[in-house]
């Protein structure tokens, strides 16, 4: 057939097709519904913002699913999701756009697998700057860069302004489980150890003070951050002597390890005197009435590990930066099974419950 | 060690932690900040509203991250996501729920992979009715098990007030290529068939009929479904023939084939007079000035086919009900390429370029 002759006259002109909706000729500065349409905006959302910061070869494809590489024989795959929809979206020590990353890769983390491929969905406010946007695909970048991880496949929507706070991420990862290392919920043993990966309460701590402008804590930094690689230090020095592992995000450390006594059917105890806790976050926890063991964290894992190979799991974390102030905390019981026992720094004990209702919303 | 005694007193009651926020001890009937704090109004919702819905023996384990089973060797995975916004939650022919399931699973089959898993992340309007949510909950199920795939994993987040709009859903499948079947969007041939499975356009004019109270078209209900059969169906049919298949939701079947003759670098015909858009639908989108071509479809395909297994691939899908209205509406062409032309009814012809704006928002 011969060229019509619209061809000729431009056919990329939006006016072409005669629609009613008016479209901007220069580049917005900040996200517009029609960047939600499925449209040339939409794709001009993605050719401008997303793929310069985060494309490999598997994303550039845009087909309307990633196909991945194929795997070795026997593969077996862990998947997780989580939603972020924290406030504020930067905050000392990190952004939305790090936790995105950290949070999903540390779920397949603690569960022994290596992460294979991560996708992205953003639910995008309308109004967002794009300054704010492109810092945080930045951030969700050099996260999976420094995690050795690509965004495969990706979706965006944009909602009218006033039906969201900014942006909301969900990230969704799979790994491949490593044949012979599966720490899991239900296998804590009695006489197991509880050893922490770092300090505590500070990720939680660094968005109270962010949020809420305080004037004190403003120096604590989140401690979001990938842990597979101390995942891989327990690994080598510790095996399958590693029998569970849990990243203490919503809910802290307590809310952790009540769900794994629940899940092994043992009882936890705790030292109040061996947690590692910051002195600046102890005391603006103290300040703010909150209890640490409470308080969200982003780049610790808690691990429980047979007395055995106890010390040489402790060293090995120690020797990596992550891990440098890892601490044995507390171990597993055969009686009151199901339950945490803190054992005070004053020589009591109490019952440590579940997070009941809500400390602190939007942490993560 | 004795047992404290705390435990004797009841343990549970979220009040011996001494925490400040008070906990209904009734089960409220709308969804609180509490239940996305990680604590133990996060772990009721899931035992008492999601996992009687929704689970499964991998699921169910609620560990950091699903374990799946083993895969066959050689086995060449497919991923995809989707943010769901879509207002109302609840139209004419479905929820959020039937879109979120069907949408995710949809990109897979338009790979040609068959769904393994799914990951379901919510995020949640403080103040969103329980019967609301689980309803939605239940047309996640039924959809699923419809479509013979298993949520294995999830998220909920609760944000205040004004802060979001009742539920968004993001859904991330993964699926297993098939070895001898992978339509791509760069594939499309010249000469190549355009088939599409069924009538166009009404998910998104049941949408807008639904959200604008409009007083027509009431009666236009949303085509969500699950392509998987018909893709089966036209597997079996033309194999290898089909070279390219994608389902035009946003944006609506402009959108998408543009996108499949700039992929493909060819051309590609439509004849108006050949679209199959059912009468109501065309007397709705006359009356608000809208190109049936840019609505959204949740329950087409549109597939590229040689023009040697043609007649079998148009049979094979209205052999199925979802495919019962299947036509040929176009072809691809060596001329013009990236460009997309339609033959008008009265014997003209116009270039049909991508949505360039926003037609209707938060459609899917």
């Amino acid at each position: 057939m011969s060229r019509p002759t619209a061809v000729d006259a431009g056919v990329g002109d939006a006016l072409a097709t005669g629609l009613v909706c008016p479209v901007p000729h220069a580049a917005p500065a900040q996200v517009q519904l029609g960047h939600g349409s499925g449209g040339t905006l939409s794709a001009a959302l993605v050719q401008q913002h997303i793929l310069p910061r985060l494309g490999n070869a598997v994303l550039d494809a845009l087909g309307d699913a990633a196909v991945l590489e194929p795997l070795a024989a026997g593969a077996q795959l862990a998947m997780s999701t989580d939603g972020f929809v924290v406030h504020p979206l930067r905050f000392n020590g990190g952004s939305i756009g790090h936790l995105a990353v950290h949070g999903t890769l540390n779920d397949l983390a603690m569960m022994g697998a290596r992460p294979l491929a991560l996708t992205l969905s953003l639910i995008i406010e309308e109004g967002l700057p794009f300054d704010v946007l492109d810092g945080i695909l930045d951030d969700i970048a050099d996260s999976a860069r420094a995690a050795g991880v690509r965004v495969v496949a990706g979706d965006t929507k944009v909602v009218e302004r006033g039906k969201a706070d900014g942006l909301f991420i969900t990230t969704t990862g799979v790994g491949q489980v490593h044949p012979s290392f599966s720490p899991r919920a239900e296998a804590v043993q009695a006489g197991d150890v509880l050893i922490v990966s770092g300090p505590i309460a500070r990720h939680g701590m660094a968005i109270m003070t962010a949020r809420e402008q305080l004037g004190i804590g403003n120096d604590i930094a989140s401690d979001t951050a990938y842990l597979g690689p101390l995942v891989e230090a327990l690994r080598e020095a510790a095996g399958a002597h590693v029998h569970a592992m849990r990243d203490p995000t919503r809910g802290g450390v307590a809310s952790t390890v009540n769900e794994l006594a629940q899940a092994s059917r043992v009882g936890i105890e705790l030292e109040e005197r061996l947690l590692p806790i910051p002195a600046d976050v102890r005391g603006a926890c103290e300040l703010l009435g909150l209890d640490p063991l409470f308080v969200a964290n982003e780049g610790v894992l808690c691990a429980f590990v047979a007395p055995v190979a106890a010390a040489r799991a402790l060293a090995a974390l120690r020797a990596h930066p992550l891990g440098a102030d890892a601490a044995i905390i507390g171990r597993a019981a055969a009686d009151h099974a199901g339950l945490v026992v803190l054992r005070t720094g004053i020589g009591g004990r109490r019952v440590v419950d579940m997070l009941p209702g809500e400390q602190l919303p939007r942490i993560c």
